[in-house]
């Protein structure tokens, strides 16, 4: 496969400069180009530059509004509602972030609703940042069936992320997982499709409801959740939180509004964030957790979610990334104006 | 096996007493009985008379104070602690409860670390009685390693139980799951030892650290996290949430105080209340959730989560319970002042 060499600031300005010639005005571009270019950063390329074709084919079929201005409201001292305007998430994210973790400072924590965003991106860029600033944060996302719920075979779960960010000490990154419910994120079933590479047993079933380990069979099929009836449960707290509890539509729901442009379906985000400060244990958290990491990755065979992706933020930045050319090409084709 | 047939207030008259013989007052004696009960009622005998003995064995050993006097305290506007003064878990959270609900609808949301107990009851319980009382709840606990990371032969984890509660409509139960992050939960496990059944593959390591189905040789051993490194991400969290957010013991550092009397070690728990009526959709939230779970269980081979214990608890009440006749006779004689 013929691949083109950028750098982070090439892909950040063919991300934006995309989503600019394609009708989002610049905060939206800068937000949506933001989380493109932290997954490039850290070899997540699910949710980097591989995505631009389906957020141009979402705004040109008037599904996204580009010029989305997303507003907050206060619902109760320690809960939120943002509403995001129709616009892909990321904006919504970034005007929100603040306001959630002053929230969660004043009141000891604090919940979000983001109701009416696209999402598109990775949970744990957001997560990241909340966790950076201090806080332990969650959040999870649903859209789109594509899960069959334990004992089924039929699609009625998203794939229903969740993420985790607690903050380190001594100028660690903050310790984030965010992971798929379904036994394999969407996006890596997509890029094994493309690859042409064999999934692992258990990830899904194909249009017939059989077992498959044909990436593009299990596209055309359904996932299974992670670890049976257990992840399963999970699975279904998620749309009880990000769709239930917020009024967003549940993954059922949003599939009957999406007009299948390529590009993602409406779906709620919740999130929370607590102040580690404020519940318990003032002076001691911090040390006290990396205590547990201490103990936890001097056990052979443990590694930490996330290290991967730390390991190849200390290179990208300097060495910049490899974009498979004919993705390149396609999204400087979608550039010009 | 040889059986006893018990009406449930003989259930609850045989815990109560059986406690209350051996050091426990009677709100301490009450609260632990009342768990246990409700585990028998719900046909959930790993969590019912057959703790008994451990409880009592704990009692006797001087680890737990069947006198405490659990106290709790403002942390800020949304959090709360619970100090548990070296108890049983049941009676802090008797007394913490309406404490936490009450906070919840002022904030929106809130959260709660109890501290200083020692947890022996199952999870699914308190999260139960909010949801009953219109909140969605969510608790997880840690104590004792028994489960190895994943990667890992070493015990490291607790077996980590997370338990999640979710309104109903129209006098229906609250959809409640409660699930170990372990591939199976210690008490399942013990119940399986005590039958002579045979544990189903990827439960867990014989003390060799090689996998086994032989229920003795995984209580010398170790368990295995559910659905691999996502389960074990999970219970990760819970560690994080339930003794370095709240200010307990890892389990790692809770097995050092463990005086291994067959009672519960001590263990923090996290919990979390929402008022679904503060997220957003004051008005829907209900039917819409209604809504998600009449198209989830319209699907062949879907149960909900609990649908088995309330099954049980439709009978018990007028039909009484089968306990194993070593079992109850051992009870009959600790209960002898």
């Amino acid at each position: 496969m013929s691949e083109t060499h950028l750098s982070l600031e090439q892909v950040e300005a063919l991300a934006r400069g995309c989503l600019m010639a394609n009708g989002c005005d610049q905060a939206n571009a800068e937000a949506v180009a933001a989380t493109v270019t932290a997954a490039e950063r850290d070899g997540a390329a699910s949710h980097g530059l591989f995505r631009i074709p389906g957020y141009v084919a979402a705004l040109k079929s008037g599904k996204v509004n580009g010029l989305a201005k997303p507003k907050a409201e206060d619902l109760a001292p320690a809960t939120l509602r943002m509403d995001g305007d129709g616009g892909f998430a990321p904006l919504a994210h970034r005007l929100s972030r603040p306001l959630l973790a002053e929230r969660a400072r004043a009141q000891g924590l604090a919940a979000l609703g983001i109701v009416n965003v696209h999402h598109f991106s990775a949970l744990w860029v957001e997560v990241e940042a909340l966790a950076a600033d201090g806080l332990v944060a969650f959040a999870c996302t649903c859209y789109t069936p594509s899960v069959a719920p334990a004992g089924s075979r039929q699609a009625f779960f998203g794939t229903n992320p969740i993420a985790f960010g607690w903050p380190r000490g001594d100028g660690q990154p903050p310790l984030v997982f965010d992971q798929a419910t379904a036994a394999m994120a969407r996006g890596e079933v997509m890029i094994a499709a493309r690859d042409g590479r064999e999934l692992p047993p258990g990830v899904g079933l194909g249009p017939d409801g059989r077992p498959t380990t044909d990436p593009k069979a299990v596209l055309e099929g359904v996932l299974l959740p992670f670890g049976g009836y257990k992840g399963s449960a999970i699975a279904m707290m998620v749309e009880l939180l990000a769709a239930g509890l917020i009024g967003e539509g549940f993954s059922f729901e949003a599939a009957r509004y999406d007009n299948k442009d390529g590009g993602p379906p409406r779906g709620g985000e919740f999130m929370l964030a607590i102040d580690p400060a404020r519940l318990g244990d003032k002076e001691g958290w911090l040390d006290h957790a990396e205590g547990f990491f201490a103990g936890l990755t001097a056990l052979d065979g443990v590694r930490l979610p996330g290290d991967r992706r730390y390991a190849n933020r200390a290179l990208t930045p300097s060495q910049g990334v490899q974009v498979p050319k004919t993705l390149h090409d396609k999204i400087v084709a979608l550039s010009a104006l």
